[in-house]
């Protein structure tokens, strides 16, 4: 075997920088098993805490690609490019941004999970249309994306192995936080997936895991420079995540938004959003268009509704609505000063539209509907908020997160800037 | 349960202090299997790394004492106290140890165990005494405690099982070397065994995990505060192991060089720390003699036979000798500069003395018997060790790690002090 797991673990807990072959070994043995997760998660949290040069984050993502299989997609006839978001409040950007792009004559081949805790999952969201299946074989999802360009779907087991083993352990070991298997683990799913080109959305913010802009700053040149090296056009928005993304925030309520958008409505921040996105994503494959006129006339719908069909849904179908709604009032009259987007994503997920373990179901129906965002003056007791849940039970805590939510001041505040950075 | 595991991992990782109620919690539940060996070797490795108040030291530590029983020693009619040290090459020191300060009055409980890695074990080396077994009940323990005087046994599994379930994983994740898990380890053992005083003799050098002084002293000052706060008089000795203690590196080897400590001889360093440590020992409990005189006169050789006949031991029996014995010369003329531990302790263990897994087997005659200690002059082609093993296969790699330990000079070279510290 070459290597003893502990002689790896002792270099990179005492700082040291880990060759490209014991990098090679320790992804490859734990992927089969002879590295065990004790000796993984002692790693990982050495890497955690003394960081990982980007030689060795880069060799550390081309053994995690390398633990499985490369999609080819050279066979689609149009340029490739996928968005990654690294996961925020209300973040129903990609059920909008993906139709939009690919109408506009680009492929985009969107990978997508399910959620953990308190942000939601691209997946689980579109499971709320009746009859849409996530689940795509290999040539299924190239097939797609050649005729309709556009595809959402679930990734298949055989892409970065490693990381799907890796992310589970680290999601119940503290170490979920090390910006090099942050970095790694996105990067080694996109650049297997075999997109030519990448926007990364990195939210920074309470509702984001990277709290601070230096750190998310960090994240986003760390993956730009992994795409590059890997030949694949990578670009990263900063934008923020302090509060929820539009006014929705649940599975079927977030597609009923992204509709808004789709037929050229919707909360500004969610078209401010998709728009610039779709624009990053255009320009790494050089489509020179204006993504608005495809959402203000029609092109952007029809190319949802072939999406959603493609993989047997009825973009028809009414969505489910919760049982039970319950709002939640203005205690004072004023300004709101914030909506904390970890406040509303935990009321959400408390009520049903997030899982506490990976084999938990969703309630298509429930989460938050937000009346106000910030910057927005109230009187007391108007709505603030409307929480929707099918079991009432679900209620109490989350109208104490949603409560604790809302902040407010005699003045109107400033709105932050949506985009807060660009790193290429 | 109160808390989850990685909200735990994540307050240390962060650099925070945990509570009493985290420390409880988490031990309990590591014990009991409830918080997985992932996590717990994940939270090792943020400890390592982030170290850990005195407080928390101390609640780690009686969080592991009270995961098993603590014996009651008051039926003895002695004053107890015990001696542990950090392990070493050639570190023979319990077996003239136990039976000298048990012939002068004290009843010394020594539960001991077996050697794992490069340096030997105890238990190891008595098994090489024909019928001597280490297997003892609690109760057989503090019935040869009362009535010998002197026991040296294997420690039952109901002491501290979090710790025997820790140390087994630190062993494989690369967390060893932190010394609040060092120091409570050790300590909740020994504080488990229920002896009233403690010597500790904290090794220093290349064949020590201690590898500075300053890191031995720390090691130190915190299991001498952890004694006295339950209670035990603890008192630490920093001593060198930059060199095997005395001539003899193996099992039976090591029994042969206590037997002449024993009866009034032996090599000048192993009598010089036994009697430190035994004046240490009969200190803490108040008996004021001079040791010496109980080499010299037989009566600590007296209590060796009554100790070794107690546990089945025939102390008259020949010890085994290895089936094969190679030697190492004197490549140049000159002084002997030094005798690295390390080297001769892998040697060692590379003929059989040690285990590689603790479910290997070790072999009674191997071993390596130096014919030099630093300072000795030398000849070209001077023999400077014996190597010894059953195996003749075992001795190439052997002689590599023993051959390399050695280094010369050309004018005498300055003995190190074997004492370097002590810490009450």
């Amino acid at each position: 075997m070459g290597f003893a797991a502990v002689d790896v673990i002792r270099a990179k807990r005492d700082g040291g920088v880990l060759s490209d072959e014991q990098i090679d070994w320790v992804v490859d043995a734990y992927t089969k098993g002879s590295v065990a997760d004790e000796q993984m998660s002692a790693l990982a949290m050495a890497i955690l805490l003394r960081g990982m040069t980007p030689g060795e984050i880069a060799r550390w993502t081309a053994a995690m690609i390398a633990s499985g299989e490369r999609l080819d997609l050279s066979s689609v006839p149009r340029p490739t490019v996928d968005k990654h978001s690294t996961g925020g409040v209300g973040d129903k950007i990609t059920l909008p941004l993906t139709p939009l792009v690919a109408s506009l004559g680009a492929a985009v081949p969107q990978l997508s999970g399910r959620g953990l805790g308190h942000t939601g999952g691209t997946l689980d969201k579109l499971e709320s249309i009746s009859g849409w299946r996530a689940a795509l074989s290999n040539d299924e999802f190239i097939a797609q994306l050649a005729r309709v360009g556009a595809v959402i779907c679930q990734a298949g087991e055989g892409l970065a192995p490693a990381d799907r083993k890796l992310y589970a352990l680290r999601d119940v070991t503290g170490t979920v936080e090390a910006i090099p298997l942050i970095a790694s683990s996105i990067m080694s799913k996109k650049i297997a997936e075999g997109t030519s080109a990448l926007v990364l959305d990195v939210k920074v913010g309470s509702g984001a895991f990277m709290k601070s802009v230096d750190g998310a700053r960090e994240l986003a040149q760390t993956m730009v420079q992994l795409g590059k090296a890997h030949g694949v056009t990578t670009v990263a928005l900063l934008t923020d995540m302090s509060t929820p993304l539009g006014l929705a925030v649940g599975n079927a309520l977030e597609v009923e938004e992204s509709l808004e958008v789709l037929a050229g409505g919707g909360p500004a921040d969610v078209v401010e959003l998709t728009l610039a996105l779709a624009r990053e994503m255009l320009a790494t494959v050089g489509i020179e268009t204006d993504p608005a006129a495809a959402l203000r006339d029609g092109r952007a719908m029809d190319k949802w509704r072939e999406m959603i069909a493609a993989q047997g849904g009825d973009s028809g179908a009414p969505l489910a609505r919760a049982k039970e709604i319950e709002v939640v009032r203005a205690p004072q009259a004023g300004y709101v000063a914030g909506v904390d987007a970890m406040g509303v994503g935990l009321a959400a997920w408390r009520l049903g539209a997030g899982r506490a373990r990976k084999e938990d179901p969703v309630t298509e129906g429930a989460g938050v509907l937000l009346k106000v965002k910030p910057g927005d003056p109230v009187n007391t007791g108007d709505v603030l908020c409307e929480l929707h849940a099918d079991d009432p039970a679900r209620i109490p805590a989350a109208l104490a997160d949603a409560t604790g939510a809302f902040t407010f001041s005699d003045a109107a505040v400033a709105a932050q800037p949506l985009v807060i950075d660009r790193v290429a």
